[in-house]
């Protein structure tokens, strides 16, 4: 990612983010992990394969993360390293509004994870973790078709 | 809206309609109208009614349209107002990388709208219009889920 990328384009992709974009972490089990569990932290940007190349030039801006392509022809551009997710979310946080609490929840918990010693450190980071439920009230959103 | 609002909120906001927003006009069949239709241009912002108090915020940088809310709990905030769609599109534009197209088309017709003296004038504006579908590529956008 960019160090010099300048003010309006931190807003921009904090825009971008609050419109559409996903910012989440999950516990998925993972017996090879010694708590049985891995963390998996995720910032995600959506849009139609039909965009693809003025899609590339916003994710080019951010530049850390890959591209996928869904079976469903959308394209998911994710962040999902621990150090880049704070970096992006450290750049962005001062121009978000809707998704400010979810940005400061991450950075938390990416945080915490590294000083986990022990089952109750990592209990403790499981209950930050179960946070984002409550912020992110629904997994499947409703879509925003046009009324007419 | 106000005039003063700072780049980086212009670069938010490119970046929100970027994400999820929507630009587009639309003939209305109206037989009270001269030419049997009418002219209506939208631009819609979308949020989650539990988003109410921050999205009233973003809305709150634009200030020139109206909140309602739909039956499925999605509120929309339209701008609808030739004058203000003009006004909002040339602050954003600058900053807009997926929808700049939209934005040039609209700013377009709604200026060729005001020069329009006869039957053919009127026709020539509706041929832009058409040219609206090609860039909404689907009315009936795709909903971006999370994969997991």
């Amino acid at each position: 990612m960019s160090k010099i990328i300048s003010t309006t384009k931190k807003a921009y992709l904090a825009g971008f983010i609050d419109g559409d974009g996903s910012i989440y972490v999950r516990l998925k089990p993972n017996s090879t992990y010694k708590y049985g569990f891995q963390i998996s932290p995720y910032i995600i940007l959506f849009q139609s394969i039909k965009e693809i190349e003025k899609f590339r030039k916003v994710c080019a801006l951010i530049n850390c993360g890959y591209m996928r392509e869904r079976n469903d022809g959308i394209l998911e551009y994710t962040i999902n390293r621990r150090d880049e997710i704070i970096k992006f979310l450290k750049l962005i946080k001062p121009y978000l509004i809707l998704k400010e609490k979810q940005a400061d929840l991450m950075i938390k918990i990416l945080n915490q994870k590294s000083k986990v010693k022990n089952k109750k450190d990592f209990n403790k980071l499981a209950e930050l973790i179960d946070e984002f439920r409550k912020l992110n009230y629904s997994k499947k959103r409703k879509r925003y078709n046009l009324t007419p």
